[in-house]
């Protein structure tokens, strides 16, 4: 692969491009994207030329660049989420209509939360800050709730990598994902905002280990989180069966 | 940007590697991704190698190779589709479940119809064959739909390059997307199954030009063609509101 003088192969360099983007940031032009990128200036136009010939970027009469449709054509068309989205999307309507709450799908990757899908309530605002989003992983009730049912060397990794993490904020951590598989849900005060409690039941396989979470955010106190628990565990279950090969 | 010596350029080569994956194809192994790619076996297991390490593309225990979930992840959190997609997922859980058919949202891209949501009518098996999925514009009532509501320089652009195909298949193109514009909505019979009827309704912006088009598949001759076409003309224009800036 081809090397700049600094090591940095091309591909290290495409990736950081695609990586400037985010959904604060769906459009940059060429220097804000040199500098948010780590790329020198001349490079990034090279590289933005080229990839938006090959329609992975797109640019407006003002310069101004964003991802291409052919990039978000490539990632969707065969991806790995889109089972167990189609599977898990009338569940979340379900759910999103019956608590009125916005409804998350998300899985662990690489010690993250990653939201694959959001619904939000009737009548809020269009949000799209947060699909393809990441959050903590042992600060949320999406996380606890992906951790206590992940197969018990992928628990084991986790811990082993965040220790001092963990020991610092989850010191009966054992006891903990114990309750949440004895419970069936995982419910944590908000990460974000404190009037919150987010509620997360898990999707299993067939062995019982998961797959993804669904999960609402209600306001705390409200009386609500064990009948939302119990609609969530619900809903997962649904999915879990629509996402089963057919016996 | 590093040339092989046939003068293929590495993004040239990523571009193929990420286009051999599609929904019938979502895992290879390297040797199938070489001929799929047209890229030499040695270059592929070593692009292979790359991707894989930045997370582009995950490869499991047994050496099947297929994308990975940053690749989702970068192409998704900034999507130009994202705002879309959110505004009309209500308005098309509201079509798919009083039509009862497999709904539909799309937009014009590079001269084609570019699937970018797709719901499956309840008790239907999981289809993700359609999702990022592309069809032809002068046989689907997508398309049809799609063009009749274009810019005059993107619906003339379109001829221009499809001149022979327009002229054999719609000698009356003119008299034809007058009549879509007249009615609001396309209806065409089916290109993959001729017993059914395709029906779209344009989402316009604020100069009523389209945006993308909301459409449902119906039996043939089934009666319902009217009332689905105004179904959906009432979800396109929520849709078109759910989109327009607050004023």
């Amino acid at each position: 692969m081809a090397n700049s003088p600094s090591g940095d192969s091309m591909l290290d360099r495409l990736v950081r491009i695609l990586d400037a983007f985010d959904a604060h940031n769906p459009q940059l032009t060429v220097s804000a994207l040199s500098r948010r990128a780590d790329v020198p200036l001349a490079t990034a136009y090279r590289l933005v030329e080229s990839l938006v010939a090959h329609d992975l970027l797109s640019r407006d009469a003002e310069g101004q660049v964003r991802l291409g449709l052919r990039l978000w054509e490539l990632a969707n068309r065969s991806a790995s989420t889109l089972g167990l989205r189609q599977a898990a999307l009338p569940f979340m309507e379900d759910i999103n209509q019956l608590i009125g709450q916005n409804t998350q799908l998300s899985v662990l990757d690489r010690d993250e939360v990653l939201i694959i899908e959001r619904l939000s309530r009737p009548g809020s605002v269009v949000n799209q800050a947060s699909v393809a989003g990441r959050m903590p992983v042992h600060r949320t009730s999406m996380g606890m709730a992906l951790l206590a049912f992940a197969r018990p060397e992928a628990i084991a990794g986790y811990l082993a990598r965040h220790q001092a993490t963990m020991d610092a904020t989850h010191p009966d951590f054992r006891a903990e994902i114990a309750e949440i598989r004895r419970n069936g849900y995982a419910s944590f005060d908000g990460f974000i905002d404190p009037q919150t409690t987010g509620v997360a039941a898990p999707i299993l396989d067939e062995s019982g280990y998961q797959i993804a979470v669904i999960s609402v955010v209600v306001p705390r106190d409200s009386g609500i989180l064990n009948s939302a628990a119990l609609a969530l565990r619900t809903a997962a279950r649904g999915i879990s069966r629509a996402l089963a090969p057919a016996s």
